[in-house]
């Protein structure tokens, strides 16, 4: 697998890298040409270096307590294209090509299953009225 | 601001969901209709509930410790048109229709600034070699 051609050092990141107390960081898999969702897991330090170094998304499994290479077993990797940090370097945007389905369930992503909610196209007119200006509190 | 409409009882979807020590679940926020992805912030039950009912996305500020109605003092909101559970019931997807830019430093999105590496097109090449069956094992 080719690495990835890094934007800025590791050690950069890895220094602004914002943690939980398990030493994680929530990624999104998100499908490069379709921007759609595909799913949301965990990598640590060594699973983002993992990643960079093989152009394979590879998280660490909370529930298995281990690396997890996406598409090891079941043949459904995740080719990474890019990789992104957000403002508060708290979360990773992984843009992949995904081979399959994204889910263990065998849905493409995993979220097509779990509709909550939704709003009619007409009842979701925006509201510009409480629109002000200044930043906002981004935490 | 509309209500959501359910797609199942919000009693459901709480009994479902997995939060992690702190009473929370991520929220991926993406454009509706461009895919963007926008930010990820993070809900509990209360802030799920004002969501559903004001159509407006109502996260938990882990930094101010309150509740923050996004683009509440910046303009900046969110209006949701759907809300979607993954798989393991752990992290929400919601749709939104965004306001001005999502991000604090007056971006769109929240990954805009934040490249730390990427893959040009033509090394992407998938490798099927190791594709082989059954399912991925989503932790």
């Amino acid at each position: 697998m080719p690495a990835l051609l890094l934007d800025v050092p590791v050690a950069d990141v890895l220094s602004r890298l914002t943690r939980d107390p398990a030493g994680l960081v929530p990624v999104v898999a998100q499908q490069w040409d379709t921007g759609e969702v595909l799913m949301v897991a965990w990598m640590d330090d060594e699973a983002l270096r993992r990643t960079l170094s093989t152009g394979r998304a590879t998280y660490w499994s909370r529930s298995r307590g281990q690396y997890w290479v996406k598409g090891e077993t079941s043949g459904h990797a995740q080719h990474v294209r890019e990789i992104r940090l957000d403002c508060d370097a708290d979360t990773l945007l992984l843009k992949v090509d995904q081979v399959g389905p994204a889910c263990h369930t065998g849905d493409r992503s995993c979220f097509d299953a779990g509709l909550v909610a939704h709003t009619a196209p007409d009842t979701s007119a925006r509201d510009h009225a409480d629109a002000t200006a200044a930043s906002d509190g981004r935490p």
